[in-house]
């Protein structure tokens, strides 16, 4: 039985929590059981007496209950190690935390496995990076972080399966955010008679596809810390600061203080976009806001390109993620596209993480 | 340490052979190790005195030397036993052979682990498959078998993971020979002036992309085959007879005994085709030839279909394999492209199953 302990039941752990318990009443259980044990956000905590105890239909009510604990990671722990063996739990982390990311080193050294969502360890500080490589470069635990890059689609998986095998690595390309693949197939579809730039913008903040503040996601940070681990995992000792990145913000735009301001000032660099898609268009292509990683030539970036309207990149249904590898086995690079954003796909993206943990840990 | 024991060191065996080999010289081998410890072709047998022995710049002269015996599999598997643990072992069958693959029962009971590109166990009758299945219900030992589908692409392991995460798969759709895929990409890539088709397999036919006899590509067997495996890991208990077939050779040309017929009066077809071809375009479509399991109406066909130009099947690279998963997790499908054909990424796609046996041997 694998114990899996999850610190921040958000949007994506609560998915989470319903995927395993879902999984509890399918056949392959049976063979490879797993149980949620442990859930801790930034109020409360608790560690479940039995493994059948905390299901996605009653955890909230268990937080809520004087059953829980107030949280605090370091106590969760170690009530963890009095009910499960570190060698057979695995720990999530579904917060975007930088204090809980750098507790991965501890759990690690303590036997513990674990699997995230959560980019900032992966795409921070190369030296924790490498730390984190080094506990688990021995046969056990186990880090994976599937979800990192492209939540429920098969990215990291094919990448260190290439890498193991002894390919070589010649060059990522991906369209690796959610927002940006909305915002440019809608606004360079590739014609002159699409909506404005600021309008795009406007519609996808209003269906929730961005972030709060829409210059989040413009950025290109969130691409960066994606670019960053792919870089890494095909063996390329980056920090973000190596890439070469294109804030797509207006630069007046950039010292604006609310979200509200900078939309209600975005229309004025309308101009600025539809000249860009004008270019593309007159070259017969459009624009994609990609991350491109060239290990031949050492370059790494990310950033607004033009391709081809015959190029997979082109055609891209909006809002999904994309991203090809080409490598010495396959120099028409395998490519892999789908939904790269949202709870069910990222919770099945460490769902995947878990069920090689699981098999891995049985005996 | 991971023992392979390779059955039929033909163009696939050789490129695993090669791969392990190099393998060997890699960072990640020394947490990880893995040897070839024995091969068998058709004539000569040899199970290696130490794991370092058997490597891919001897194992032929091995094999013509005194050190080699004349190939009995049992023997072979019984001189393996005297030298390694099942459990520690995987045996790789890289022959087409019929009847090796009626041994994996046997190998699996004995507790050896098991991966093949080889197709038949999985695609012949359901009993056997299911015998199969039962044998690895329990813990272990693992059969896996991801280069039968896709060669080197994630196909099989994508699908297996989502139906053990309990997603719904609704719908798969691929182009899942790279013959016809090179064949059709060439012959219907959107205009009228292209080659005709009897010209267009002539070439294949001159650059090895094609069976010697061409019509065991035409004839969608490949193909079939392929759909009955994606069919049953995603539950549906369905024999390669209750796929609708479309055999796309000319009737008159079925019964002509050689090769050389075949070709010669191809030709007289080609009308046949170029309509075809000119009803697709007339839909501004093109013409692939597809396997299409749609698991809600359990509507199963391998066939030669139409799709619009901006479908991602019809730029698809000639050559390539494509595959496209649609699923209550993912509506708008997970789509993966790339070679699906060929020793290098054949090797591959086993490669990963071995490193999949490796993890989960090790401890
Ligand atoms: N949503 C997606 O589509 C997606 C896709 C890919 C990756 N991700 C990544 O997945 C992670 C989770 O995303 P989300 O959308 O689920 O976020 P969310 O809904 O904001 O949930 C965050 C959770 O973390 C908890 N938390 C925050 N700080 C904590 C702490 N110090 N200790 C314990 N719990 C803490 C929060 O608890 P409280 O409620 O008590 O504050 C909340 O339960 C992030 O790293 C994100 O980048 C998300
Ligand atoms: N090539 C590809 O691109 C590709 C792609 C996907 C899947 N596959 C599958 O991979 C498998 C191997 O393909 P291949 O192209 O490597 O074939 P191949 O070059 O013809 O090699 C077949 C090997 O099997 C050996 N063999 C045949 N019968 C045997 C027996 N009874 N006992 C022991 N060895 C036996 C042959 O030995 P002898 O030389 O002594 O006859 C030869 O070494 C096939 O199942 C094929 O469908 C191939």
């Amino acid at each position: 039985m694998l114990s899996v302990a999850i610190v921040g039941p958000g949007l994506v752990g609560d998915a989470l929590i319903k995927m395993i318990t879902n999984y509890a009443s399918l056949a392959n259980a049976k063979s490879l059981p797993i149980c949620v044990r442990g859930v801790i956000n930034s109020k409360k905590m608790l560690v479940a007496s039995s493994p059948e105890e905390l299901v996605s239909s009653n955890y909230k009510q268990l937080l809520d209950s004087d059953r829980a604990e107030p949280a605090d990671i370091s106590q969760f722990i170690d009530n963890l190690k009095k009910v499960t063996q570190p060698s057979q739990t695995v720990i999530v982390d579904c917060t975007s935390n930088e204090n809980i990311a750098n507790s991965y080193a501890l759990w690690l050294e303590q036997g513990f496995n674990v699997t995230t969502p959560n980019k900032k360890a992966f795409s921070g500080p190369l030296s924790y990076y490498n730390q984190l490589r080094a506990l688990q470069a021995n046969t056990s635990p186990i880090l994976l972080h599937e979800a990192t890059v492209g939540a429920g689609l098969p990215v990291l998986s094919t990448l260190s399966n290439l890498v193991a095998s002894g390919d070589h690595i010649k060059k990522i390309e991906g369209i690796l955010s959610g927002t940006l693949s909305f915002l440019f197939a809608e606004f360079s579809s590739g014609s002159t008679t699409g909506p404005s730039f600021s309008d795009t913008v406007k519609v996808a903040k209003a269906n929730g596809f961005t972030e709060p503040d829409p210059r989040d996601d413009l950025n290109g940070m969130d691409v960066a810390r994606k670019a960053t681990i792919l870089a890494r995992l095909s063996g390329a000792n980056i920090e973000i600061s190596d890439l070469k990145l294109q804030n797509i913000v207006p630069e007046p735009l950039l010292q604006l203080e609310t979200s509200d301001e900078f939309m209600n000032q975005l229309p004025e660099f309308d101009a600025h976009f539809a000249e860009l898609n004008a270019k593309a268009l007159a070259n017969n292509a459009v624009l994609r806001y990609v991350a491109s990683l060239d290990f031949e030539n050492k370059s790494y970036s990310v950033e607004l390109k033009e391709f081809p309207k015959s190029h997979p990149f082109s055609g891209l249904s909006a809002g999904d993620n994309i991203i090809s590898f080409t490598t010495e086995y396959f120099p028409n690079p395998l490519t892999i596209m789908g939904a790269g954003a949202g709870a069910q796909v990222t919770s099945y993206g460490i769902f995947c993480d878990i069920l090689k943990i699981a098999e891995n840990s049985r005996n």
